[in-house]
Parts: C-alpha cells; structure tokens; sequence
C-alpha cells in the first residue's frame, strides 16, 4: 500500500523527468476569493497534465524484464497521454484504451506519443476493464490502472512533496487543498504526502455537479455511484466512484468535497486564462472554481489548488473565451 | 552601466517576489523545430510579463524617500504593468503613459493595480517623451524608462541567471537564445547576464516583419527607425528603433536578429497553447515562431526560447485559435 516512504521513492525515480510546477497567483483572483489563492498549474506538466507523474512512477517501477514487455492502459484521456509518454521515454511498447468519445485531439496526442489506442464504446455501456484485461493476458502487457494501483498513487503523491514545499516558501502552512478528483489518485496520494510533510494542509476533492460520487462517498462514508457514466464537460475526471484503494486514504485523511456547476468550470477556465496564463480544461479547473464560487466552504486566508490539466481543444476554449459571461 | 554585478543585486532585490519561470517543452514542438525547443514561459511571471523583473528592480533601487514621492513610466502596457504592481507591492503612487490605442485589457489592468493612467494618441503621431517628462517634474515623479534604463535592464538580466541554470541542468551548454525583442531591454540584459554565466549561449532578438529595426541595426551596425511606429499585431514589442543603452551591448553580444510574420507570430501563439498551455500574446511569440519556422537560420541540436508576454485579449485569442491555419 502507498505510504510517504513509497512517494518518497517515486519522487526520486521522478526526478530526473519531471517537471516541477510552479505555483502561480494572482492579486484579481486573491479578490474575488476573499483570500490568497495560490495554484499549482499541473497543466504544465509533461504532456499536459498531472497523469505523467502517475504513469512515470509505474512504468519506472517494473521490474525490467517485466517492463520490456509493454504496459496497457485504459484511460479517458489523460492517464492514456503520461502512461503512453513515459513508455516512449523508456522505449517500451503501450497499449491505451480509450472511449471512443473521448476528445479528438486526446486520441491523436496519444497516438502521436507512439502508443497503439483501442477504443471502447463508452455511451454504450461498454465496460474498458475486460478489455484491458484481456489484452494484458493475450500479449504480456502490464496493466496499469488509473488510480487504483499503490504505485500510480505514490506518483501522484510526489505532486503533494512539491506543494508542501512551495506553500511553506508562501508562509501558508495551514489552508484546505483544494484538488480536481475522479477516482482519487491525485487526491489520495497527496493527501497521504502532506499527511507527513504538511500536516496543516487538507485535502478536498473537486468535482462537476452530477458526478460528484466522491463527494457523496465521504458523506456516507461508502462508495457511492453516479447515475450517468458520461456527458460532463469535465471528461477527464468523471469516473463512476471513487477507487477501492483511494476511498479508504479519502476517507481517512480528506474531505468535505465541493461540487461546482458547469459554468462555474467554464468561467475558472477563462479567468485562469486571463489572470494566470495558463491553459486548463473544464475538469481541470473545478478547483479553482470552487476556491473562486465556494469562498464560504473554504476557511482561512490563503487557499491551495491544484489545476490538474490542461488538454483542451483549441475550439472547445475559444468557445469558452467567447462566452458572454466572461 | 549595466554589469553582471548590478544583475547579481538586481536578483537579491527580486528574490523575495519574483516567479522563477519554469522551462517548458514538448516532443510535438521539437518535431517541427527539428531539435529541442525549451521555452522559458516569462508569461507566468507576475503581471503576466518579464516586464515585472525590470519595474520592481527600478522601484527597488530607489533611495527610500525618492520612492515615496512614486513613480512614472511609459509603456504600451507590459512594461505599465510590471512597474505598477512593484509600485503597488512597494506602497507608493505610479502614474502610467499609455497609447490610447494599447489593448483595453493592458489599460484596464493597469488601473486595475493601482496605478494612475494617462493616455496619448500614438497613432496620430503624439510623443510619450515628453508628457512623462513634464508630470515628473509637477509631481517629483521618478521616471522609469521601459529598456533604456540600467536598473530595468538589470532586473530584466536576471531572466539570463536563472534561463543558464535551467539550461546548464538540461545539458544546454551552447545553444541559441531566442529573445522577442522590442527597444531591448530583456535582450541586453540577458545577453550580459549569459556572457558571465554561459558564454556558450547567444541572445539573438526576435522581431515581426516590418518591425524589425534591432535586426536591421544589427546589420548596419548603427540604430535604425522603423517605417511606422504602431500597427502590429506585435504591440508589446513595437518600439521606433533599439535604445541608446540597450544597442551598444547587443551590438556587442547579440545577434544576428531574426524575423517572422504575423502569422507565423500567430502560429506559435496556437501552438503555445496546444503543446505547452500557456497563454502567450503575438508579441511574445515571435521567438517560438522563430524557433519554430527559422530552422535553417540557426545552429545546434537545442534552441532557447524565451516567451516574453501572456497579456492578450480573450476575443483576440479565441480568434487566433479558431484559424483555419492552426
């Protein structure tokens, strides 16, 4: 099971790759939060998103002769993009499954990563795992799960090393974390590092209305469903519950959730874009929107948020740019 | 004069404040380059330009009861930003010199961070010289010039200290610095900055077509004019000829410039924001789109680029993303 010693590890087997991300802020989001708001734009990781620490530390971890072989992935997006560059980088082969709604310019970036991509029919039901696990028996490939597998989540976790850090350079010591979650491997592993490393920094998964499974979960503190498996602006962080191994880290150690509109995703898209300059996607941004639209769930006066992505589409975010709202 | 000294306590005043940009890359770009392309993403700094290193080391510099009286400056927005926000930071009074013709965004920002803006019809030939000349005489202003000023071009040389760390641990020990240049400030000042600490490393300023007076300069080997003073896409970096400080040392340090078009300018912003998500003005493109779409004109198995700027307009932007070209 992931533990700080096992992030630790992930961390050294990082560093050579990854990019350490800056936190940016910005004194016209600081006002409308009513408090500092300090986001670590995870964006601008490799490959456009937090996913590449997660597969980097999978991949990395096989033994060799195992790793030779080839990893599989299945994936919305994201995952598929870090499992598929850190393959590259090893010089291995991967196979990613993805849903065949998942956005164009995802699949293409996958395959141009020079990952073979087998597509699944999402709406229709179709379910990713068998197929995965199929492909893992016929071909020797090591499957590597999303979030729920210990050493994607030490990866992600590596992400919490660097925030404790850089808050404690702000003076921010105490403040809730506020963090864009799908199946939780993001949420978990940092939660599970600033447990050890920043012990006043809290966790709180972020997600889109109608798919806040994880949110409901740690009210009834069991695993709990979305009705629909698909249709959110916020593709990259709808999952149908939280993981088996993160929900009981969740749990433990994170929490309340905050649940923010589509709109509310869509104008944090286009205030990071003016005031942070950065490029995020709507599932990446619903943490900032919850620091910006939730200020009275929140407490203290500094906030930290995780932007978690950034693979949009060029016309998907002009669209948001050109909103009358903005 | 401007010495790597003066940099060096340039870089102590700017330590507490200032972003440490991170250097950003992508296989996607390195293809159409043909090498690697690190892009240092100057967009990130506070204010949303490097301008904000060259105002605060100015404000900074200031004797105590100077600075109390405030500051002036006079920019067509970037540079009006970065000395607003360092006066802002500081507790004094700045009065800005804008075109009345600057993006509404730059104008509204500005006045945003507390500053006092007066405007001037640059397109109808108007001089900004001698306005500011005149209010800091009434007001016992201190007047901060955009490039021709040693503590700016200080400030603005402490982008080269931490670009050759960051290229040093990159192994980039000898490349081209590809630098968006305007009356050249960030160019002077890194190109002395790099001459102490990575002499393998040569700034070469960047300039759109018809706007390319630094290159021209180069050339003759004396400063010349350009034919319009406004009317680029490239706004943040128009200025009528290389300034009187700022020409020796390129002259000395820098060169040969290059030079693209508008839409090769407006090409790199897309792909800026594609394969790095940053947000980056035409402006602060024209060294990518160096990078990008001069191969033949530079030398080496890596490029450097610096991304100067992220201060455009979301209309702007939303077109420059939905051309049919990107």
């Amino acid at each position: 099971m992931t533990d700080i010693s096992m992030i630790e590890a992930a961390a050294e087997r990082l560093a050579p790759v990854v990019r350490r991300t800056p936190l940016l802020s910005s004194p016209f989001l600081d006002r409308i939060a009513g408090r500092r708001v300090l986001v670590k734009a995870e964006c601008l990781q490799h490959t456009g998103s937090f996913k590449f620490r997660g597969g980097w530390s999978a991949v990395s971890a096989l033994p060799e002769d195992i790793r030779a072989r080839g990893v599989l992935a299945y994936s919305s997006g994201n995952h598929a993009q870090g499992v598929a560059r850190a393959a590259q980088i090893h010089g291995i082969p991967a196979v990613i499954i993805m849903p065949a709604d998942a956005p164009r310019l995802k699949i293409d970036n996958t395959r141009a990563l020079g990952a073979e991509v087998v597509l699944y029919d999402r709406a229709g039901g179709e379910r990713r795992e068998p197929i995965g696990e199929r492909l893992a028996t016929e071909r020797g490939l090591t499957l590597i799960r999303p979030y729920d597998e210990p050493q994607v989540i030490a990866g992600q976790g590596t992400c919490g090393l660097e925030l404790a850090e850089q808050a404690a350079a702000e003076g921010v010591t105490h403040a809730d974390v506020l963090v864009c979650c799908g199946g939780g491997g993001l949420s978990s592993g940092m939660a599970l590092a600033l447990e050890a490393r920043a012990p006043g920094l809290r966790v709180r998964p972020c997600e889109p209305e109608g798919f806040d499974d994880v949110a409901r979960s740690l009210v009834s503190g069991q695993r709990e469903t979305n009705d629909s498996p698909s249709g959110s602006i916020c593709d990259a962080i709808v999952t149908d519950s939280p993981g088996e191994i993160t929900f009981p880290i969740l749990s433990r150690l994170a929490g309340p959730g905050l649940v923010v509109s589509d709109d509310e995703a869509l104008r944090a898209v286009a205030l990071a874009f003016l005031r942070l300059k950065i490029v995020v996607e709507p599932g990446g941004a619903v943490a900032l929107a919850a620091a910006l639209f939730r200020r009275d769930a929140i407490a203290g006066d500094a906030v930290l948020v995780v932007a978690t992505g950034g693979n949009t589409d060029a016309a998907q975010f002009a669209a948001t740019l050109s909103r009358p709202e903005e």
